[in-house]
């Protein structure tokens, strides 16, 4: 394991740098820092990484459209794949370079998604200071360490990467933010199954459908499996046209999800299976009695007796 | 296939013997006339009969509660399924001993329901004559043979049977009433699909459930079968306990009815599959494209793929 190249969503410092650390401590060194998702799955395409790690969805900001769509532009054999998820508690610290103090602070810089984070710890400790809104947190941290900014609202990890002081910790408004993290490979067989599983796909409805979405959902829980997230974003062929994100809280290696699987195949314009992965959180996600494996082979072995009589 | 001994809802003389004479004329001499549906039933199940044809539903009436009843009578395991599909084109004649004039009618008797059917008739040329209800219409033709009454609203069949003569014909005040037969078998194998099949079943949902009715009609409309019929009936365990007979247009041997019987058993309290057999109206009933046996067969392959990369 210790040959496996990650390419995550860099510069290093990010709160992807430390989803890698919490994935894989021992490959975090040799990680390779992408100046981009598309660019980070693209060296996995490439066969340049073995891994890659990527944000997916953010408990305050919602999902990452640029990883979504990075994911949909492959041709769907590409064999990329989410095999894992981790989960980061996103907590913002304000840095410095060593000797500057909090009152020493006229310009502060950060990713505006972090200042609307920071919006009132910030407006009571650093009521005066101008706020320079940068590409990422760990690019506002590394200006700072470059001179070109009194202090950055950062992850704690950008701290270490650049060299800089810790001026205050955890300065988030809000406790228990939560950023989802995957990791994606490719050609790799699916994780077998845990207890604890969830199955991301895209599907594709025939627009001119009348109750497609319904019936798309119906294919779930006629199947007795629970969706997790679903998210309509548009496919970008035109106003009005839209794919379904779909997190179910099942596994590829589950009769039911083969099933329901099987009805999307059938009455989708186009399905994508992105995987099926244990879930960061570990909380187990069984079938109902009347949809695990059991009550399926039970009910089946039923149907196969009335051809015979 | 001479050797076949049929049971059916007698006398001699009523629409089911019609239907017996259209389903397997050279059969008719030889049936029995069983006194009621279940005994007809239990002839079957008793071996003492080979077939079983009584009526189902009527255009006009609805269905035949004696024949649900005594069909779910059996435990599920006694092999008694339908294998066949009649329709009798329901009309009445007035039929009378030879000699009796339409002026000489004073008394006239006949099943209650055929009453109700040719009301407007019997009020135009039979103004005063007292009506007189019997057991059946066919009874009531052999109460007017014996000489109990002058005449009576019978099938026509009924005529030929108690050597009786018709004083007027097609007296039905509606066109194109039918009347639906099933053919009973017991132990036999599912007929082999004909492309316009049904499948007669009976589910019991739970009843403590929200939405299990949904669910129920669910499990059909995700594999693209149509219900043609669907009947609440009291199971008789208390009020409020329903049972729900379906006809489905579909046939076992499909891929899509077999997921959905699945489906059925997994989910609900009981089911019990009562055939699948020809349709009488040779309508074709195929499946959609999306839920066609290439359908699923395409969709499981590519399922099959996604487990192997």
């Amino acid at each position: 394991m210790t040959s496996t190249r990650i390419a995550y969503l860099g510069p290093t410092g990010t709160f992807t740098e430390q989803a890698v650390r919490q994935w894989a401590p021992e490959l975090v060194t040799a990680a390779w820092a992408a100046p981009s998702v598309p660019a980070a799955i693209q060296a996995l395409r490439d066969r340049e990484a073995d891994a890659a790690v990527v944000p997916f969805e953010n408990s305050v900001e919602g999902s990452v459209p640029a990883t979504l769509q990075a994911l949909l532009e492959g041709d769907g054999d590409d064999g990329v794949r989410i095999t894992g998820e981790v989960h980061v508690q996103v907590q913002f610290s304000l840095l410095v370079r060593p000797g500057t103090t909090l009152e020493g602070v006229r310009t502060v810089a950060s990713h505006p998604h972090a200042f609307a984070q920071t919006r009132e710890w910030l407006a009571t400790h650093l009521p005066d200071a101008q706020q320079v809104p940068e590409s990422s947190t760990a690019r506002a941290a590394q200006a700072v360490a470059e001179g070109g900014y009194d202090a950055a609202v950062a992850a704690p990890g950008a701290g270490t990467a650049y060299q800089l002081q810790t001026a205050a910790e955890r300065i988030a408004d809000r406790e228990g933010a939560v950023t989802r993290f995957v990791v994606l490979t490719r050609g790799t067989p699916v994780p077998p199954p845990t207890g604890s599983d969830r199955t991301t796909l895209v599907a594709l409805i025939w627009q001119n459908r009348p109750g497609a979405l319904l019936e798309l959902l119906e294919q779930f829980a006629t199947r007795g499996i629970d969706l997790s997230r679903l998210e309509s974003r548009p496919t970008g062929e035109g106003l009005g046209e839209y794919c379904f994100w779909i997190d179910a809280d099942a596994h590829l290696s589950e009769h039911r999800m083969r099933e329901a699987l099987t009805g999307l195949r059938r009455t989708c314009r186009d399905v994508r299976f992105l995987g099926s992965y244990a879930r960061a959180d570990r909380r187990p996600v069984p079938a109902p009695p009347h949809a695990d494996d059991r009550a399926y082979a039970e009910a089946q072995a039923w149907v196969e007796r009335l051809g015979r009589s």
